[in-house]
């Protein structure tokens, strides 16, 4: 199986990207939603509990592991790339990174985040690593989450959120925003509506998508060992909130989840 | 000293309210941060948290303890004074519940607070069972925390979105809102001003405040253990997001904290 882990609910836009660029590949979902958010919590906190998840999710099967939360993804992903030798693990930034630098022409990206993920710094320090001629702008936007998770997806309201949180980058004359956060993709169409069509948005989803197809590709023998199969199993560390519409808005359906929180 | 306990840092609005009507009293807060929000989780988890908390709490010389989270008030309560009886528990919803009886005068109580409170229903039982014949309308209202938290308090956004949550509390003609979240009392001005001037807002936290200087009225002997002083001690389980911003609206100054998780 391929083990994806987030924070909460959110991750399921990867499980959708995932889908779509590998049908059959049968997935194993840990949502820590007992202890979510990551995004505005300490570095040890998120290392600590990201040590334990993929752990659980090698005992329960899975054969690669995807860090789907970038917070975790920034914090966690050195840490984890230690101790977990014996399985690929990807992580959310490297490949947004990747398709950031192919798309900008002006060199001008803005990144959104958590405060977690913003704060650590792993975009900005990932993107001037390669070239430092870019200009780099993060903004943390809070209540991206929450509006998410209240099924507020295209209200006027989440619109002019939107618009407070993204004035500085329109400021900035950004041609790239990277969304660094699993629940934002939901927003962007909002998002579009508010910088304009000629901003390039990338969904770090699909940029993840595309490295792991690539990957199994080249790994024959790892694409193998993978199981097989549609029903996908889906597990919360504690009964996620507003679960209906997300996986209404992510999988036009429901999904049938399991409750249990094994720390 | 006096115990007290939150989720996080809305508490801290608890602690003004207590500062305020029994000034001299130690105290010694507990912010689960690391493990926030609780409103949005299930009851076994709050009551497991709960219950580690008061214990760590009265082993850190608490004489008294407060639940000022309203999720762990309803979950959690009877549970906590089942277990701890050596110490008094006083919680939210009773002394609210109080005072809202007293000041209503058409009978129709809107109740706002976090998806675990409403679900809860602990307000409506409350209140029914007193007076059968009263009409209750609890609203959750999720966006309010992050919006404290982000330090939104007066924008117009804020405003916006409170006349999406209270709107059918208007259509319902209360005469009476419990602003069931400790975070809400932050946002009272906006809520007045969606609400109006002729809606009467109680604010929990100083009922609770209230019920708390007749108790200790009632029986000086509690009253003399609890230790005297104004240094007091504030915890949080992972550090708080804007603490800042929250403790200078709360307090007109910063707070010296302590970061620890003992669980």
């Amino acid at each position: 199986m391929i083990g994806i882990f987030d924070s909460g609910v959110g991750g399921l836009t990867v499980v959708k990207e995932i889908q779509k660029r590998l049908p059959g590949y049968q997935i194993i979902y840990f949502g820590d939603t007992a202890r979510l958010p990551y995004g505005t919590k300490g570095a040890g906190f998120v290392q600590k509990y990201s040590s334990k998840i993929v752990n659980w999710l090698l005992d329960n099967g899975a054969k690669i592991i995807i860090i789907a939360c970038h917070t975790s993804s920034a914090w966690a992903s050195e840490n984890l790339k230690r101790h977990f030798k014996n399985a690929p693990i990807f992580e959310m930034i490297a490949p947004a990174i990747k398709e950031a630098l192919k798309r900008t022409k002006n060199k001008k990206i803005g990144i959104i985040g958590t405060p977690g993920t913003v704060k650590s710094q792993a975009y900005e320090r990932g993107l001037l690593s390669i070239d430092s001629g870019l200009e780099v702008y993060p903004v943390a936007c809070p209540l991206f989450v929450p509006l998410v998770e209240e099924g507020w997806i295209s209200k006027k309201i989440t619109k002019e959120i939107a618009e407070e949180y993204l004035k500085p980058l329109k400021k900035k004359k950004i041609d790239t925003l990277v969304l660094a956060c699993t629940h934002y993709p939901l927003l962007k169409k909002t998002i579009r509506r508010v910088l304009g069509p000629e901003v390039k948005i990338i969904n770090p989803a699909e940029s993840l998508a595309e490295e792991l197809s690539i990957y199994l590709a080249a790994h024959p023998e790892t694409a193998l060992q993978i199981k097989k199969g549609n029903d996908h199993r889906f597990f919360f560390s504690d009964a996620p909130y507003n679960l209906k519409k997300i996986s209404q808005i992510c999988f036009n359906q429901e999904i049938v989840v399991r409750i249990e929180d094994p720390f």
